[in-house]
């Protein structure tokens, strides 16, 4: 008989004469000639009460039936007549798929710190937070491909493997193949794999330009990677990055867009994981419902940044970073701007060119690009974007001012040569995101097996 | 104004006073007072054609306007008299985003053959095909996050770092941190970023199957990477790998739903990309109707790997490599009993034990596992999948048999020690399905930036 999901059965619009579930003990409470069984499988947060009366076929393997046991239950779906849940199932038949030792089994009914848990990744989505927690993950990835969609975007897997350390290497990781036992030749780059010096990706965007450039709206979603020694809890080694990118498009189109996929992929996620957010909003941070609605409810404010700077100036704040024109936004002023001041999102944009990238769009008054950061209060920064350079003399001269190799961009070049047009993107990423949905602090915490200086369990 | 997609525009109810578009020249046929521009735009394959009246404003910038030139185009959507197209547009003004010189820019109106196209990897998605391609490329991703969410399973992001060696480190690329222009010392892993040697996953099975041991039904999708120096038309050293894992499933539902995945994935891309999918069936692959019908039509033959043998000792054929029980099964033999002797899908199931992964689970007859490979007419092989060993003593005993160090196994038997579940799954190579889709027979040329051994340019 083929199990129904517990999600299901407990959204049952009738009551089974038979029914088959499976999934695992949360609990078990005996009751003199019968017991419960809290029953969880994964589909959804709530367990599914199974009541399990002496002598049916199996009962003597209720003892064995613990904690994180798991066990397969034939029975009837019938009205509860308890509270908090319409349906509980009336066991006819148990059966013993696995126990867990109640001596052993680390995961026993009681709050587990998530430093413990950190260290039983594998165990640890069998717990109503990270069950909960990687079933948004889950739900947040399919409503970023929605998104896209919906808007005509195509997907495109950008490489992961890159032959270029031109974005600077210093934060890459190399792949070989090379024997790293034996002292290394000179030339041993030329007898690696790939017959050269070989990187993982810290960006899928230049490949995306690419694709924009012929199919007009694309987007990336895929890991990258940053070798940074740095052990905070807002970074990991892996990590993934949303990257759309189109063409025809300005600054200010880049920026609508990215308004409407921050507000359309709160609103889609607070329907459809109404239960596993609420667990985030009660037990891990009480300012989430608030803080949704302060993205979803208004339009952002866009603010250019010599205009943040005033306001920062004219904060009477001491910061610990001094501000002023040429001087990047920090997590403390990014905040400030849109916890305190404007208590909400804002979009900076038109940043000094000295403190971006070299491909941003040079703006007319020779100073600024055409960048944009989405800020949101408690996280800072969530979105980074830029209209990119078109013109084929600017984006060469700026390649040549910043001393960079031009011999690593000439396909990069040839995309402004040959039919360039205006185009746009911006990167999300994915576990920063994460985090702004369910107040986690630390992004090892909602990464299945994160991966961080000196950690690369499992 | 707002530009609209050419998809968009020709799936127009009705004529437009106003609209405005933009692309990339394919065509211009000029006549005495006026021109035709073929506009594509890449949200579709078809093209909208511009008619361009002498003098309107913008009308000197036409001889610009040449194969591969960004345009933007101002005007009315009016009906077409011309034959194949419902409308067209009367341009009223012109713009040239960015020119593409008729003497160096290297797709110019004519067939070009692939090996050329992949050395300009970063303009082939500009032609019919390879837009077409990577449009099915994409809508074939979100297929798969579709089929997997309506039946209730959890997407998971395998961790592409692994520091496991324990899956056969011979074909795995390293990843490293340490400078290798220097002697590495002798406890250099030590030094390494992780603190010990890392390398690129070859599968995320074993991370799914933590999951599916906690959330009942999940599968990832993403890159996977071998370091196989093989330079064939199969094999890239980057592909992506679709594997889904449920718990509380034996073999059978194993074969159920990779026959429904295929059926479902073919039904919908089949509706969703008709005209993409067309070019293909017209230029490259004649065969690829019936090689669907064959997939959609009929159920899969279910064949036990004994019998797969015997047919093929009693075909008659002398194939290259022999037959016989314990001999694994080679292209020629998938191929022999998909496209000769059955004209269909075949899946072959309980496989010897000796030629198949430590993880398999043990059937009674004492040297079969319960694994199945899907082979489909012309590809041989798309799936292969297996029901895994959940018994944690038969998997302890197969570990030591096969001489792996269980010290690398863990936390795997941990999933087995607590609450431990009959669980199976398969995994299905993207880029082979892209191969089965399109009748492209070189897999460089279903992925953007193709990376294979000394190739990794873009």
């Amino acid at each position: 008989m083929k199990r129904t999901d517990i999600a299901t059965a407990l959204a049952s619009a009738s009551a089974l004469p038979s029914i088959s579930v499976a999934g695992w003990v949360r609990t078990r409470r005996d009751q003199k000639g019968f017991s419960f069984l809290e029953l969880n499988d994964g589909s959804c947060l709530a367990n599914i009460q199974v009541v399990v009366d002496e002598g049916i076929e199996g009962f003597g393997l209720l003892p064995e039936m613990t904690t994180g046991a798991a066990v397969v239950i034939r029975g009837s779906l019938v009205p509860s007549p308890g509270k908090g849940q319409a349906w509980e199932i009336k066991a006819s038949r148990l059966e013993l798929a696995g126990p867990a030792d109640a001596a052993t089994y680390p995961l026993q009914k009681k709050r587990h710190s998530d430093e413990f848990l950190r260290a039983i990744a594998h165990l640890r989505p069998r717990t109503n937070k990270y069950g909960a927690l990687f079933r948004i993950r889950s739900e947040a990835t399919f409503a970023v491909h929605e998104f896209f969609r919906e808007r005509g975007f195509t997907h495109v897997h950008a490489p992961i493997l890159t032959g270029s350390d031109c974005e600077g290497a210093g934060e890459m990781f190399r792949v070989t193949t090379l024997d790293l036992r034996q002292p290394l030749s000179k030339d041993a780059a030329e007898e690696d794999f790939f017959g050269k010096e070989a990187f993982l990706t810290v960006s899928g965007q230049l490949s995306a330009e690419a694709f924009a450039l012929a199919l007009g709206k694309v987007y990336t979603f895929g890991p990258t990677f940053r070798a940074e020694n740095s052990n905070t809890a807002r970074h990991a080694a892996e990590f993934w990055m949303v990257e759309p990118e189109f063409a025809f498009a300005d600054i200010h189109d880049d920026m609508d867009l990215a308004e409407e996929f921050l507000k359309q992929l709160i609103t889609r996620l607070r329907e459809r994981c109404a239960a596993d957010l609420a667990l985030f909003a009660t037990w891990v941070d009480k300012g989430l419902t608030a803080a949704f609605d302060a993205i979803v409810d208004k339009p952002f404010v866009r603010l250019p940044y010599g205009e943040a700077m005033d306001i920062l100036a004219a904060s009477g704040k001491s910061f610990e970073h001094p501000v002023g024109w040429g001087r990047d936004l920090q997590t403390e002023h990014e905040r400030y701007l849109a916890e305190k001041h404007f208590q909400g999102p804002v979009i900076v944009y038109d940043y000094p060119r000295e403190i971006k990238a070299f491909y941003m769009r040079q703006n007319d008054d020779g100073r600024s690009v055409a960048a944009m950061d989405v800020l949101v209060p408690r996280i800072g920064e969530i979105i980074g974007g830029s209209q990119r350079e078109e013109r084929l003399d600017r984006l060469e001269q700026r390649i040549e001012e910043l001393g960079l190799d031009p011999s690593c961009y000439q396909w990069y070049l040839e995309l402004r040569r040959f039919g360039s047009a205006p185009h746009a993107g911006f990167g999300m990423g994915f576990e920063r995101f994460l985090m702004l949905l369910t107040g986690v602090t630390n992004i090892r915490d909602v990464i299945p097996f994160p991966r961080t200086p000196r950690h690369l369990e499992f």
